[in-house]
């Protein structure tokens, strides 16, 4: 690559679900090649090859983590299973600070199967995070709130919302105000906020409470499991490039994360799926 | 039926599409038979059985037309493509007009095939609506403002959300101010509204400017065409109850329409459909 081009890429970042068919080394040797200098990373993949070795790889490939996904899971009623989800959430930033990932990300969870109770989900959130966000500080990890796409609210995500996630960071935080680097704060994914008419305002007002930026594009027709409804960058409506100068503009400095969940792309040789991204991000994204 | 039952129903209204199988004469002994007064019709059955016959057959039968679905995608680059969205928009308000219904419902339409310019899609439903609101008022229809959940806004609305509608409303209306009588407001369908944290804020804020209530339930899993996706209330997740119960405090008194478009309702035999439909309306609405 020439020196321009790895100017253009220094903020890019893949997302190791993006191209799942890569091992860990597989994707450091392809970020050496192609530039890229940093990773998002899933926990289950990491666990199968193993935390430590792991480590070593990003350490060793000179890799950022840009995240690590996912805690959460906060609002089931039952008290233990809540507790379990607790620990499992600590699990995962003790892994976050070993991996030195920028972040953890949170998907919170959705409402009970049967209930109706919307707001006591989003009550058992609030309380979760309380616990959650001083061992995060002790651990020296951000955690990373992620709105999900309203139409994950039932089963995944009572946060739906950037000004919600954002609101939900501010009275949860024991950082005394609006620091400069919060324990806790949210997630920009440009698939799950585009739609917002509210988005613009709410990212100017999360500043340095943005801790990950992540991009992808909305599709048409939706796929039939929408989990796996993303879209390359380019591929469909999301005007990228505002949300990027936005987030810019809000002070963020840090990656911009390509997560793509779609099972073309999937079945696709991972190889071009890099090379169609690395293309696409200096498009549309930057 | 008993009169207490009559009082219980008396607010209910069927839209026709929650039982597509039945004619309209037909869905109107089935709503005389029941105890229901009122309709939600919409304007391809209507051109089918014939406009003149459906605004007699309703008259004749004392239904009340709680709301004609539907106009709006008006979002289109092409001017000439945008004039003829217009037109047909007042064709349906005469059709509004003709057949007393209560509104009109907008479904204001997405961004272009190809096109990003969310922003733009949204200043050009502005714009038709400008020429709309005074249509209307010449005729004495009120238009309905439908924020469609945000999976529709690529294809089908640039409106998201409730608040997003009302400011709309509110920045159109020729009513110097805040009317008891709008030309222009909004349509709150529980399905999708439900998952907004500031719903219930925005049906306070809407108050008279509420135009319809439609219900119906989210039910998981999200069927693969999202078109089709909503389920009889007290199937799903949405706390309809508090929906109601928020948009009743706001002031609205008018009909509760159940609007439920889903292929395993529509196979099954339409009796049976309604009954249940007038069970959940009491067990889980009022």
């Amino acid at each position: 690559m020439t020196t321009a081009n790895q100017e253009r890429l220094e903020r890019l970042s893949v997302n190791q679900r993006t191209v799942p068919r890569l091992s860990l080394p597989e994707l450091a040797d392809r970020c050496a090649r192609l530039g890229i200098d940093a990773v998002g990373l899933w926990r289950e993949p990491v666990a199968e090859y193993g935390l430590d070795r792991t480590a070593s790889l990003v350490k060793d490939a000179g890799l950022r983590v840009s995240s690590l996904c996912r805690g959460g899971f906060l609002t089931a009623e039952d008290a233990g299973q809540r507790q379990a989800a607790i620990d499992d959430n600590l699990h995962a930033l003790d892994e976050a600070a070993q991996l030195q990932a920028d972040c953890l990300v949170l998907v919170v969870g959705g409402i009970p199967a049967g209930s109706t109770d919307l707001l006591g989900a989003r009550q058992r959130l609030a309380e979760a995070l309380t616990v959650l966000t001083p061992a995060a500080r002790e651990r020296g990890v951000q955690l990373a709130l992620e709105a999900l796409h309203p139409m994950y609210c039932a089963d995944r995500s009572v946060l739906s919302t950037l000004r919600q996630a954002l609101d939900l960071a501010e009275s949860t935080s024991p950082d005394g105000g609006f620091a400069d680097d919060p324990t806790i704060g949210v997630v920009v994914d440009a698939y799950h906020v585009w739609w917002d008419p509210d988005v613009w305002s709410a990212i100017r007002a999360a500043g340095p409470r943005i801790l990950s930026f992540q991009v992808c594009d909305w599709i048409l027709p939706l796929a039939a499991d929408v989990l796996l409804a993303r879209g390359m960058m380019g591929d469909g409506q999301i005007d990228l490039r505002a949300l990027r100068s936005a987030v810019d503009a809000a002070g963020y400095t840090g990656d911009i994360e390509v997560e793509i969940f779609n099972q073309d792309l999937w079945d696709a040789d991972p190889d071009q799926v890099l090379a169609t991204m690395v293309q696409r991000y200096q498009d549309c994204v930057l």
